[in-house]
């Protein structure tokens, strides 16, 4: 029994789990979204993915009434309900339903909140599992940094990545600088050992797991930079690997076809995954 | 009553009209569409609409079912069960129901067709109306000539237009060029009375009211030419009118409060405007 969802205002069953086929977050994508991990009570990064929710629904102007504290209720509550122990949150919050027309102007509408715990395998490992990657150009729209449903392209991404027997796909700017994977953030490690990622430009999403992994790093003597590189430089690096809510830190030892660090999973990619761990055990 | 709609399957009333939240087209906008304008029997263009319905679903291989002879009778049926004369088919196929994943490889889900009939206000008045328009940026995804539901950006223009008091947005591309409108394709008619409209270079939507002007101008010896053209060029023109399934052709009298034709309806516009209506009505 970990079927129940929350649905603008009710707890329903899978079934009954539905919206209507008006709501905008259907017709136009005009929604935004977070998904959590937890594990047994613990919630990984819970105030960083709920105030960047709240970012995301100013930024395209969803009048949302809800506190972060009823939130946190609610996605505690549904939890218990269907006594999931590991597993993620989603949150969705689209701009309501209302007969079809591109303008929100004058609407006079209830945004429409969901959530839907999903039971997952316990991936908490401090081992890590290196994965393949492909890259493809960034044919987004011009807001990624915003987190909306406007997912296809990321969709499409993931999928070709999936079918050439990768695990993710990164996405590469029409200047050839690496922007950011189709669901997580992308660094590098040099051979100075440097921790390097795309800084906030407003061409990448910002990350929770990301500025989690920066802080720690930082806390433990670990350099780490904020500047773009370049599609060569990952097939150059020494370690590479992906941040995301749902992967942590995963090193990524080949990409398009190119071997990264002889195909093996990086020394401080699995230092930094244990930092990850460690702060939200203690 | 005339609220009665087609979901997977069903012919529902507007409460029951629902999907499942865990349907990929309110994820991700794993989906495609239609909107076919009609009048007493007479659907503008259907056979256009629903081809096009088609290249979508294959452009982002969606493995749909249905013929199109199925979909017109499905669609002939709920207007007559909803008794509307005059109206608009709202036609949604997504990729349908799954466990929210980007990739939707080795998936095996089934398409979710979702149908909605709008009654309008009869809108085929050979009198043009002229309305204003504003420019912005084209910040849309790279696949603009796909008719999915990656809509926001063009949610987010036009609501920014009728906040100025315009009723539609026209995107300028990086270089300077004029794509299509926010819901419409963008024509320019110069000194010469040459007709001029984008052409399909993947930067815009294959218009299906756009081909129908097209072919009928050039059946009446009107000159229509295929090329770029600047947003400069747009506030010089003779005239400039857009085109869409639900506004036919429409004047723009104002651009970024530059008055067009000193802000009076154009008479090619016009012309084009009841050809259109001609060539439905026989």
């Amino acid at each position: 029994m970990y079927n129940i969802s929350y649905v603008d205002g009710i707890y329903q069953n899978y079934e009954n789990s539905k919206v209507n086929i008006n709501d905008r977050g259907y017709h136009f994508g005009d929604s935004v979204y977070e998904v959590v991990l937890f594990n047994e009570g613990i919630f990984y990064d819970f105030e960083g993915h709920l105030n960047r929710l709240f970012d995301s629904l100013n930024s395209i102007n969803i009048k949302f009434s809800f506190s972060k504290q009823s939130l946190k209720i609610i996605i505690k509550n549904l939890i218990k309900i269907n006594r999931v122990s590991f597993g993620s949150v989603y949150i969705q919050v689209s701009r309501g339903i209302a007969e079809r027309n591109h303008s929100y102007k004058d609407m006079n509408i209830k945004p429409l909140l969901s959530i839907i715990i999903t039971k997952k395998q316990n991936n908490l490992s401090d081992e890590a599992i290196g994965v393949k990657a492909i890259t493809l150009n960034d044919n987004r729209w011009a807001r990624p940094d915003i987190k909306t449903t406007q997912l296809l392209p990321n969709v499409l991404a993931k999928t070709k990545a999936n079918n050439k027997g990768a695990f993710e796909g990164i996405f590469i700017d029409s200047e050839g600088y690496v922007t950011e994977g189709s669901s997580s953030n992308i660094w590098i490690i040099n051979n100075d050992n440097e921790i390097i990622t795309r800084a906030i430009d407003g061409k990448i999403l910002s990350g929770i797991t990301r500025k989690s992994i920066a802080k720690f790093a930082d806390l433990n003597d670990l350099i780490v930079k904020e500047k773009k590189f370049r599609k060569e430089e990952l097939y150059k690096s020494k370690e590479v690997f992906l941040s995301s809510a749902s992967s942590f830190v995963t090193p990524i030892i080949e990409i398009d076809n190119v071997k990264i660090n002889n195909g093996e999973v990086g020394e401080i990619s699995v230092e930094l995954r244990k930092l990850y761990f460690k702060n939200f055990t203690k």
